[in-house]
Formats: structure tokens, sequence, C-alpha cells
């Protein structure tokens, strides 16, 4: 019996053909920053590529793209989706896989003539590389936006979201009215790469993603005293630079005592002052940027990271501050899918790893109002967000197949609860 | 018996008026770089200081202003001095001290009608501050510069040393000239402030320079990969700053088992790339200060830092790169130089302390070519090189003493050898 399966040359041609868009011959990489021009002729054109392939599309007060295999679908739905927006120089896979791979399945579910009285909806979401500081488009179906958010949310450069909405056309305050109701969605189901390097290293070319983790990131200041680095014995000094470099070494500590192998702690940035060489630091100023899947976890990590700061403070003779920037909780996976994805995986002989997905994506805001499943398929060398992003075509067809095997169990269920 | 004496309030008033030129009431500190104008004109009002007290005075080919009690001294000759030009923003006392010192030292001889054959010399050197990256003045007295060197120094913001002097009339190649015969001279001693924290700690008035510290000064480099903080597990990064981290950690053990307490290190200054609080840092470059009074701790130590380095690149899957910018041996103080101040403080009832210099002063260019001595006085808080350095009068007066007494040992030695 031959199985089920996607075009994955249909695929391919969709993915290259979006690649265009937006790309510079220089750096060989994509500019497809959200609301920009570029972005927008992204989203127009995946809008004719539905309805050149006798789908409906539209475009929501958001700027997000919903595709859809019925005309006026009535709920509940299942979603496919991600993001067509890009970093500056990003790589031809990020979001568009998940996106392009939903239009695919609608294809094969068309083509095949299958039994699907359930409606597909594919997401193409505005925003979700965090320009303006968010994930708009999915926040904005799951209802997580204000007013005052709109008002005032710019990107580094002072370039307000509501401007450049509006260069695009768009009324920001519209993105209110794209909240869709939970008794819309049966199930949201999203495939990414995995931007990372565990799936290539422990060769398995499936991600079944348990949950998106809880990040926090705080700015520590250890304060101390400048000194000259000549006349200041070791032992009568205040140096804050070595009351960083203690805590830095605690942290695989740290980890082993209060983390799991899902934990991350990462400083990423670190600014010396005076920072001259021959002046012992006064004052370290530092980012700590926390990772965990458990909200307890979590909790314990930033405890232990607080309680060792403050000691080592004391050891040398510095004064510590923090500031928590944000703090966002760690949204699990539904088991209901995480189980779905492990099922058609195993049935279709694709070997997969059970893994958290330290970076944040569409999934965690759908997943706050419906069933919401998530898979990775393998990032070669780890490497995303640049122009050599790269993932072999087989991983791309073994993940959409996958997607759209587990998409069927939910369109072509009897009972609309079990999948 | 009452003892000879220095006049604490001619110094003091002699300091105060010094401290006028250049002053900027804004920042309350003193602006005297090396041949600005404000340095030129403390150098004039020097010289008319010394001729309005009888005494003799010239400015040589390096801009160093010499005084003398005899009109043309034949030598051997003692010299005293130090510096009179300033750090942008520094204080009354850093070098000017040990020149109105020198001044005090030759009106006691005069006024006690003190019969002293030997020549008493009083140095300002020029541009010890090391804006165009020497101690010009000193160097040049010691035979130290090439043409080179003066053709090219300049200081950090592109201003050529031959440029700044002509403003000044000078030819920055007489600096050559500048050079004296070492039989010129018996020896040569400096008083200074400590502009560290030891002797104010251990509450004693005097430091006695047993040596001036070598110095190196690395530029590190280690090299990882940069990752996405959310996506790289703790086992699969190399994260540069861990490395750095790891390294600094050490630094307490590699001074416990290969140097001294007088062994400094310090790393003042530290650049991640890229330098995101949310991407594991690809590359850590910094700087590494080295310092010690003798030549083979110094080297020890040197050997064990790239040693520590070298592993724990290898552990964190680094590359390791280091570029040795500078070296300079250490300088010790000649032994009978440091027996004459050691003795004339115990005559005095001064308790003293036998300690490095971990800064660098004229001294260890004079030290090169005659038997030189080096005291400290304490720095209020261990500060200099700032608008609030103060050491207090009753020190200054303690300091000044000392150098008197020690200096007539020498002035007045029957055999021109011993002192």
């Amino acid at each position: 019996m031959s199985q089920l399966a996607i075009d994955i040359g249909r695929l391919q041609n969709d993915l290259l053909e979006l690649s265009h868009i937006g790309y510079d011959p220089e750096t060989k990489g994509i500019f497809r920053p959200g609301f920009s021009p570029a972005d927008m002729e992204s989203r127009r054109w995946l809008i004719d590529k539905f309805e050149k392939e006798g789908f409906h599309a539209r475009m929501d007060g958001a700027g997000n793209v919903i595709g859809c295999n019925h005309k006026d679908p009535k709920g509940p739905v299942l979603g496919i989706g991600s993001h067509i927006d890009s970093v500056p120089a990003g790589g031809m896979f990020d979001g568009t896989l998940g996106v392009m791979a939903g239009l695919e399945i609608m294809r094969v579910i068309r083509d095949n003539k299958l039994d699907c009285p359930m409606p597909l909806e594919v997401y193409a979401f505005a925003e979700e590389e965090g320009r303006f500081g968010g994930m708009l488009g999915a926040q904005a179906i799951a209802g997580d936006l204000t007013p005052e958010w709109l008002e005032n949310a710019h990107d580094p450069s002072g370039v307000y979201l509501k401007d450049a909405m509006a260069e695009c056309g768009l009324n920001a305050f519209d993105a209110l009215d794209a909240h869709v109701k939970p008794e819309h969605f049966r199930a949201f189901l999203e495939l990414h790469i995995e931007q990372g390097p565990v799936l290539e290293r422990i060769k398995k070319p499936i991600g079944v993603v348990e949950g998106i983790s809880g990040v926090y990131k705080w700015i520590v200041k250890l304060i101390g005293k400048a000194n000259h680095a000549g006349t200041a014995p070791m032992d009568m000094r205040s140096d804050a630079f070595m009351g960083l470099a203690d805590f830095a070494h605690e942290i695989p500590r740290i980890i082993d005592e209060e983390g799991t192998d899902k934990t991350r702690l990462t400083v990423g940035k670190v600014d010396l002052k005076p920072g001259y060489a021959h002046t012992v630091p006064g004052e370290a100023d530092f980012t700590l940027v926390g990772r965990d899947t458990d909200p307890q976890v979590m909790r314990n990590v930033a405890d232990a990271c607080r309680r060792v700061l403050s000691s080592i403070a004391r050891r040398h003779n510095l004064m510590f501050e923090f500031e928590q920037l944000s703090w966002l909780e760690p949204q699990p996976m539904a088991k209901a899918a995480i189980d779905a994805f492990r099922r058609h995986a195993k049935a279709l002989g694709l070997d997969y790893e059970v893994m958290p997905s330290g970076a944040g994506h569409d999934a965690q805001f759908m997943a706050r109002i419906t069933e919401t499943g998530m898979i990775f398929v393998p990032s070669l060398g780890g490497i995303s967000h640049a122009p050599d992003e790269w993932t072999h075509w087989r991983d791309i067809e073994d993940g959409t197949n996958l997607l759209l095997h587990t998409a069927l169990s939910y369109l072509q269920a009897k009972n609309k609860k079990a999948a």
C-alpha cells in the first residue's frame, strides 16, 4: 500500500519562490522585517498563491494572512501555520516552512479528494520575529494585545508599529479585531526548523516539542571600586569583574543543583566600567537570560542565581542590584497533540526526540486558546537567523509528511474531540 | 636638640600656588597634560620660582625643568625630583610633591647654611603621565629615546608629540640632547604619593619602595561559536565568555602557586561578540595586565596564565589567541638608597613599610643610570588621578623631612660613594 504523501517538489518550488522576496544578493540573506515593503509583498504573494490554487485567503486586522479550503469556515477548524516575516539577513526556512507546508497539505487533501469535513486554515502570522517587541500576529489571534501596547510599540530605531502598519495601509488598532474565539479552533499545529544543534547531533529527523521554555531576562549590576591595577593589592580590591567571573563559574553548579537538562543560563552582554586595561573594574553590568520548560524549576534556578550573586557580592565587597526586564512563563504543548505527533511518527517510521523549544514561536500564543502541538526538523549546524540556515530537503519532506498525517487525524476524526 | 626640618607652611604654599595652574573649577581637577599650555605655564612658573629664591634653573631639550643650587654644577650631583604634568582631572600632589619637596630642601640647605659641597639638582620631568605613550623627560635624561620614537609618538586623539612640542616652542628632536651621562649623578631620590591603599590600611606614614613592578599587557581572544541562547543546550555550546570566567576564577590560584603578595593580575576590559543578551557569546576579547617586582616571578605567572588559558580553551572547545602588547621588566631600587631611607626613617621615628610600586615613576628610568631610591606617603582612600586625591599635610611633612635627611646624607658624605 502506497502511503499518502506530500509532493516535495511542489513545496520546494514554493519555498524557493518565496525566498526571492526580500533577498539581498550581497549578503545572500533574506530581509523581510515585519511590515516592511518586502514583508507586505510576501503576504500579497501568499494570498495570490492560495487563490490561484482555488482556495480562499484574506488578511486580518493584524496583517495575518489566513488561507482556507472552505469559503466561509464554521468552526471548529484545524489551524496550521507559522510566519513569513524574517530577521534581517535571515534564512529561507525560518517560519516559511510551517506556512508553505500548510498550503501543501491543503493541496494533498484536494488532489486526493480526501473526506475532510473539518475546515483547514493556514496561518501566516504577522511580525513573529519581534521587530516591535512582541509576536503581533499570534498575540492578536489569541487576544493578547492592548491598545496601549499598540500605541507604544516601536522598533529599536524608533519607528512606531502604528506608523509602519499605516505605511502598509493597515490600522494598527484593527489588530484588536483579529482576536479569534477559542471555540473557532479544534487545534493548532506548527512545523518549524529547530534552529539549534540537538537533532543533528543525535541524528534524529523529528523533534516533538513538549513545551516552549519560559524565559527571564535580568540586567545585573555588581558595583565595587575602580582602582589603579598596579597600586591596589589583590586583597584590597573590590573588583566587580571578579565577582561576575565567580558567578559565571557557578552557573554549571546552579544548573546541576536546581535545574534540568532543559535549563539554559546565558551571560550574553558584559559592560565593565571604566573598562581600561590598567584599572580594576569598578562596575560590571551584564545580562543574565534564564530558560526552562518547568515554571517551578525556572523559579528555583532564578532564586539560586540571586542567592549566589548576593553571596559573591558580599565576598568581593560589592553592591549587587538587578532588574528583571521580563519574565515569560513556560508554555507546555498539549499532551494530546504531542501524543498524536508521536503516534504518527512511529507509523511513518520516523525517529523522534521529545524536546523543549528554547526559542519562542507563534505556537506559544496559540496554545493559550486551543490544543496546540509543534514539531521541529533539523537545522544544519544548528544555524538559523543567518543566510546559511539550511535544512535538508529530505528532512523537510519527512517533517511535512508527519504534519500531514497528524493534521488528517484531526481533520478526519469522527469524534471531533479525539485525534 | 631640635631636629633640622623643612618648613611645611612654605611647601604648602608652593603646592597650592602650583595647583591653580590648569585648575578647572567645574570638575575641581587639574588639567596639565604634557606639553599643553597649562603644563608649559607651570614649567615657566617653576623656573621663576627657583630664580626668585636665588637658585638657577633651566629647561632642557625634552622640556625638563632643572633647578640647581650651583650655577654650573660639576658632577657628581644629587638629583631629587618627579613631575609636574598631570592626567586630565588629576589631583594636586601627584608628581608635584616630589618636585616642590626638592625646592624646599634646597631652601633648608640655604637657610641653615649647611655645608653641602655636592650640588643638588631638582628635576621636574616632562610628560611623565604618558600622554604620548612614554615618560619622555626621564627617558630623555636616561638616554632611552630614539629619533623614530620621537617622530611617531602621538596621543590617543592623534596629536603628534613633535607638533605639540613645536607649539610650545620646542623641537622634539632636541630631547635626544637631554641625555645626561651616568657619572654626572651621585644618586637620584624621588618622593611621591602612594596612589594606592596600602599605607593608609596598615597605618604607616612612609613606604620605602623596593622596586617598580614590571608590567605586561596582553590582548586575549577566546573564540567559540555564537548560538541562540535558547536553542543551544549548555553542553553543546562553545561559550567564549564561560572560558573567560573560568580563567578569571583561576587567577587567585595562579597567584597562590606562581606569584607573591606583590603579584597583580587584572582583567580590566572585556568585549563580548556579538554581545546580545539572547546570544551565546562567540568571542571574548579581553585585556590581561600582570605585574610583579621579580622578573622570574613575572615570567612564571605569565607562563601559568598561558597554560591555564590553553587548557580552558580546550575544555570549552574554544580557540585561544593572545598578543603581548608590552613587557616591561621590573626595576629594583638601589639597596644603598633603600637602606639610607630606612636608616633615616628610624632616626626620625617614622614607621615605614618596604613595598613595591605597582605604578610606574620617573625613578624607574633614573635607576638605569644611577643609584636611585624612592619613598611614598599615604594617599587618602588610595585615590589618585582624580580631583579628590589627597594626602594629609602631616604626612607630606614627614615624607619631606625623611627626604631632607636622606638627601643630606648624600650631599654631606665625606666619601662620595657612601651615603
